[in-house]
């Protein structure tokens, strides 16, 4: 993401400098040579020094560490944030930690995530008209004031249409819904096809036969082990919780299917599809 | 899916003669307006007197009423399929009742469903490539003579790529698991999404706040209520089984986020990843 927003940003008018790093030496040569950045360091510590703007792109249990890795080099008036799915155990430790150092740092999490990363993945049209989470971590006077208004401007140049102001807490309670959950339920998804079905289905074989429903629901599915993993254990409370209203859904859908109520069946579908309309014409308003 | 079939079918260089029944008059209508249909009765037995192709396009409880209605109608020359996604429970009232009257059946499942239905829903390239199952109902001989090649060619005829020819009960246990499980999931989402998140989440807002794995993994919880609902029980015994299978895989998911072991659940995670490649690998050959 880190490299799709940089590709977004070499494409407003009058696009900023770009210095960029990565561990990753063969990925920071890529993202030179295809124009995403005019500097490349293998040190976060070098790519800082003097930024009017710090954009960290990793996965969240990895950010504390670059942090302090990067806050000797950090000026007082640098506009910072990062893209992680997760906030609450960042902004824990940014609080006891970082909130001296750090005094302009507004989280960001915009909804345009995919299943693939790196350079090669990179699509500077990936923010259009997406939401951005915001979740000022620094001391009050972000939310309305002028720095606020500065984080919403650089969201709006990289394409996103429209932005949420949050605290951290319903920031990952409400992407353990409308994300965690959809990727934990993908990987389930993929771990049961995936089993030995072929021993007892001699005609067994999902990649050939698959609709385009299953499709969509496997897409998400490919997303990285590692970032995953980090992400749903970093929103452990909530994503725990979501999965057990999920396995409610479930539950009651499965006890009409076992008790052959076709009529109860379709009224409950019926009332899930009814309040989704009444949500989305909600979320319209 | 039966308008789009007939769509499919006025396309080829010489077109069939199609003649069409429906209860719903207004559809009927729609249909002969678009070309659709040749003639439009609003009787099932008128519709089929002389057919040498018979395509029966309803819901699984349904057909069983259909055959009872046109079986005097049908010569023994007239080749009979239906579309119905589930197939256990219409073969062995086929075998009871109707393998006699209907010499010719092969009963199909193109792979092709998608979330809408009608004949403003219809789309002629919806079989394009893909695959569909061949289920032969009437007495052997099916399997590899004539009359299943005719069955083949009319699928290609319709665009499908390929085709799998199964019974009934390995069709119902395949498909439980490649689309009626993602159809579960979907709508189990769907309601724990329209939970009444908003009382304890004040910027609760999934329709404005989804990405696009959301978008995906909701697409077809707006399927027909009461298709979908005929379709889970008709399909109970593999549905339950299989929903049985998930429970497992997202239990073990579960277990390793709630127990914070980031490695294990990448692990995880890529394990079905890797199972998942070479299913694909294999699926291709």
């Amino acid at each position: 993401m880190g490299a799709s927003l940089a590709g977004a940003l070499k494409k407003i008018p009058a696009p900023p400098f770009i210095r960029g790093s990565t561990p990753n030496l063969h990925e920071g040569e890529k993202a030179l040579k295809k124009g995403l950045l005019d500097e490349y360091f293998p040190e976060n510590r070098q790519a800082v020094e003097g930024a009017d703007w710090i954009v960290i792109a990793a996965p969240p249990s990895v950010i504390p560490s670059i942090w302090e890795e990067i806050a000797p080099a950090v000026s007082p008036n640098t506009l910072m944030t990062d893209l992680a799915s997760v906030k609450l155990p960042l902004y824990r430790q940014f609080r006891e930690r970082f909130a001296r150092t750090f005094i302009n740092y507004v989280s960001s999490h915009p909804m345009a995530g995919r299943e693939l990363h790196g350079v090669d993945a990179a699509r500077p049209d990936l923010f259009r008209d997406r939401l951005t989470f915001l979740i000022p971590f620094s001391d009050p006077g972000h939310e309305t004031g002028r720095d606020m208004e500065r984080f919403v401007s650089f969201w709006k140049s990289a394409g996103c249409g429209t932005h949420t102001i949050l605290d951290a807490m319903e920031h990952d309670r409400i992407l353990a819904r409308i994300s965690h959950l959809p990727h934990a339920i993908s990987f389930a998804l993929l771990g049961t096809l995936t089993q030995n079905y072929r021993e007892r289905l001699p005609h067994w074989n999902w990649p050939a036969q698959r609709g385009g429903a299953l499709a969509d629901l496997l897409r998400i599915s490919w997303s990285s082990p590692t970032l995953w993993a980090d992400i749903l254990i970093q929103n452990k409370d909530a994503v725990t919780e979501t999965l057990e209203d999920y396995g409610r859904e479930l539950d009651e859908l499965r006890k009409h299917i076992e008790n052959g109520e076709t009529e109860r069946l379709a009224q409950l579908l019926s009332a899930w599809q009814e309040k989704g309309q009444d949500d989305i014409r909600y979320g319209q308003l």
